[in-house]
């Protein structure tokens, strides 16, 4: 049976657990979210010793599925105030798969400046004292940690700006060839992950158990039916598909044609130098290099989304640069530059921040004329000065949030205090709806509830459209499927309805999509109400409503009233 | 019939109307709460152009009853998120009533970096270009608008970080020698100001109608009581009371004793250096030095709580210097120097901003290590930073909620993100009601709950107590009595009971004080719910449960259940 594994940071001691009671049959960010709803006060403060830190893999994490490698963070949110569970891939999920764990849950704070690392193999989990990666960067975090225990284990690590205990601060998991790449962004896990005097998870799954299948045929064929979905459809396949050459940034000639990519701290929705880093400008430049295109990042990756961005000497730069960090310190900051954008990647991954929520507050910074809009040489000053601590840097690691009323701001694109990913909500209204009524503040990837066609700007439709994909993520969220999965996977090609199989395979269950992601949202929501949040946050900032966006000058003008009676679940 | 002034900061056009119809009645903190809940948006950006800034003299200014000189400022706080009125002293309030003016109602925002002032006189209102104050600090603003417009004016403005919008911002009102020494110094009420682009206010009263009475007879006979119940009790006779003697600040010796007196971030009870900074050193300061003592800062006042303050070579260094100044700056920074505290009072003074936020805020700096405790060149140079809007300054000068998680503490001392005043809630549990269930959070001037004896510690009662003072306090900065009047007007001395009949021969009315008071506050807690505050946000910190204060080591123990029976008014 699956474990719980409870360490307290404050003793030092750590206890396992059976995954049952309330507990059982929960994986991924079900899991975690429902330990944070039972067990930590809903006010108490995200950095104080009562929040805990939960991490766990989701429900198909150590089988054989393809991209199955999904790592969920959870605690209460130091940047939202809210629940909070930010999922990432590398390659700590699927061991801790391997190993049957179903959760670690870091409790209380350690000593004061008494930094540890957390290693967990088959004989059992162990702290052991990190002072010697104190301060240290991710990739280097990672890479001493491998040093010691081997090339084979899997890291989780935190940045110098986790430990400062900034809220953009995020957790990085290493990536196949052992690059701190990979990173759960949102809401200031990192940050949570510090204030335990916590710097870094090893999981090693050398002689680990591996997933016991109640029924092993059953789970090949469900797996078989995904696998061959994803292989066989334009988007996804491997090697060939327009994710495994142009990355997640595929998306943004569609998004910006559409006019809803966000520009210059959302003022404008196209961007003037779009084809400068758009997917073919990615594409071309790696291959010209010779980087890395088709990349697997994550263990059971097939899809090959991420990237080797190298520099013009072909040097390695960045890893998985994609999307939403160029829309972020990209366009939201006037930057049409490809190779400016990828060191400014490294330096958030390095640091330890979210790139979404970094770029939002640098194009704030910029609209408060702290550096220019366009500036590369001055937003990775910024970045610098994020990573060292400095007081400029202190407003810019919390977030956009922090940013627009440290300069007297009104117009911040954030919802319960998380900045928009990259898409306006006045073009594409069905993600307005996920950023304003998803647990997580906004978050793209709680429900992306976007066609990419002029269907997104009419208000009609775009509620019961991010529900639906609200209550999916919840559940995809929970079993440890990638996002990237729905590019390929359809009700056509059999691909959707192959998960469930899947899992009720391995556990022996009988569950339901849709039961399961409602219950998941249900116990988020029902946390944020006990925390204080109500339907008045559940909204987008007021210019939104009033200031239209060039060139479709559209408005959000999604009923709210439809809204909250749908969310209400 | 008095008037309602609206100007339009946008278009910079004024218009006026009878004060009739659902604002009929109303006056002070009545009038600017009523204002902003049937007005503002609830959810709109505190600094945005949908918020309003109101400015009302209480019901009683204009007349010559006592210590009437309380002007009340609201708009929805940016710091707080709440509804926030914030009143002051001065000269202001009684020019305006004067003029039979009950409210100024700014409305939009001017074009940017077009700052306006608007003059306020028997012929009317006008805005004039205020180019040549930009930047100026308080008193430099309001010598510059005497020497232009005479020394009869009163002037309310803002200084460089009001004009920066951040959250501690006040708004100086200038006292009887042209200081600006008075501030409305809670929930940023100047950033509001700032936001709108304007730098000040200019009331002249020459010429003014004055109040009609509509029994003058049956006022002066109420006036009179209340005037003989103030000069006859020792705390507020004028001369010789011990508020004239020792200021505000005679109760720094009692709280201390109790072990209420927040020292070093909250960390205890009792401060070492209580003597150097108490109510006798500070008389005993003055008195040797030739500064003032027994000083009206405000008009019509008899109390004489104010003070000048002098150097050693009598050299004018402030005005009002009170105990919560001493406490925040002082104490809770682990400085027990009146010298030192009456030059940061009037840095704060200059640059506008509250002292309890500021001192607040230090004190989270010093618990980050950013300066040490006790160091007054480094709190001094803090308050350089804030004045100078650095990013430093940004973070301090945006108060204690922001300092916190600048610094990734979680030990923050604040009630919907506003500072605590002088009084530590573990001991005075009644003002840490008041603190938590107030609708503008922590304020100690919202309902001083305090006995100021062992009882205060007792967690029965407090919260009656609470909420009557709440009430009370409402109707009070509704007629725009000083709060210091309830130390001398008493219900034995039938000071109490004089107020309504005062109100009511004014204006030929009936009313009642509680039902005033639980009115206001009704609708002051309709606006935050509407904002989306829930009783969740009615609670102190959590480490105020668990933390025992010394050197009594109690925690507060009031029932929230209790408290939000009540609450409901």
């Amino acid at each position: 049976m699956k474990k719980i594994v409870r360490i307290n940071m404050a003793s030092g001691e750590t206890s396992m657990e059976n995954l049952s009671g309330e507990y059982a049959g929960l994986g991924g960010r079900g899991l975690t979210s429902t330990i944070v709803a039972r067990e930590v006060p809903p006010l108490c403060h995200a950095l104080g010793p009562q929040n805990k830190l939960v991490v766990a893999p989701g429900l198909l994490a150590g089988t054989s599925c393809i991209n199955c490698g999904r790592l969920s963070i959870g605690a209460k949110s130091p940047l939202t105030g809210t629940i909070k569970e930010s999922n990432v891939g590398g390659t700590v999920a699927q061991r801790l798969g391997q190993l049957q764990i179903a959760a670690l849950v870091f409790e209380q704070h350690a000593p004061a400046d008494k930094p540890f690392y957390l290693l967990v193999n088959h004989e059992g989990t162990t702290l052991h004292p990190a002072d010697d990666l104190k301060g240290l960067k991710t990739y280097d975090t990672v890479q001493r940690l491998r040093t010691k225990h081997g090339d084979r284990v899997g890291v989780a690590a935190i940045g110098p700006v986790g430990e400062m205990r900034l809220a953009t601060a995020s957790v990085a998991v290493s990536d196949r060839d052992g690059h701190a790449s990979r990173h759960a962004g949102r809401g200031g896990m990192g940050a949570v992950m510090g204030s335990k005097g916590l710097k870094a998870i090893v999981v090693d799954a050398v002689e680990a158990p591996g997933v016991e299948y109640q029924d092993r045929e059953a789970f090949k064929a469900a797996a078989k039916i995904l696998r061959t979905a994803i292989v066989e459809n334009e988007a996804t396949a491997p090697k060939t598909g327009s994710q495994a050459l142009y990355s997640m940034n595929a998306i943004m000639a569609p998004v910006n044609e559409l006019g809803g990519f966000p520009t210059r701290n959302f003022t404008r929705g196209k961007f003037a130098d779009v084809r400068k880093i758009d997917g073919d400008a990615l594409h071309d430049t790696i291959k010209a290099r010779g980087g890395v295109l088709n990349h697997s990042g994550c263990s059971n990756c097939i899809i090959q989304c991420s990237n080797v961005f190298v520099d013009p000497e072909g040097q390695y730069v960045t890893s998985a640069l994609e999307y939403e960090t160029l829309f972020a310190l990209g366009a939201n900051c006037d930057i049409g530059d490809l190779d400016a954008v990828a060191r400014m990647d490294r330096l958030c991954d390095e640091y330890g921040i979210d790139t979404m929520e970094t770029g939002c507050s640098i194009a704030l910074a910029m609209e408060a004329g702290v550096v220019p809009f366009g500036d590369t040489e001055g937003a990775i000053g910024l970045l610098h000065e994020i990573g060292q601590g400095t007081p400029l840097g202190r407003i810019l690691g919390n977030g956009a949030a922090m940013t627009g009323q440290a300069y007297g701001l009104h117009r911040i694109p954030v919802v319960k205090r998380q900045a928009f990913p990259g898409y306006d909500p006045r073009v594409l209204k069905g993600l307005g709806v996920t950023y304003a009524s998803s647990p997580m503040g906004a978050d793209h990837t709680a429900g992306f509830a976007a066609e990419l066609t002029a269907a997104d700007m009419n208000p009609e439709g775009r509620v019961a459209l991010s529900l639906e994909t609200q209550v999916f993520m919840a559940f995809l969220d929970s079993i440890g499927l990638c996002m990237a999965v729905l590019d390929g996977a359809t009700d056509e090609n059999g691909g959707i309805a192959a998960m469930v199989p899947m899992v009720n395979a391995v556990y022996g269950w009988d569950i339901n999509a849709e039961n399961y992601g409602r219950a998941v949202l249900k116990t988020e929501r029902a946390f944020n109400t006990a925390a204080g949040f109500t339907p008045q946050d559940d909204r987008l900032p007021e210019w939104l409503h009033t200031e239209p966006l060039p060139p479709n000058n559209t408005v959000f003008d999604v009923s709210y009233e439809e809204m909250d009676a749908a969310m209400k679940l």
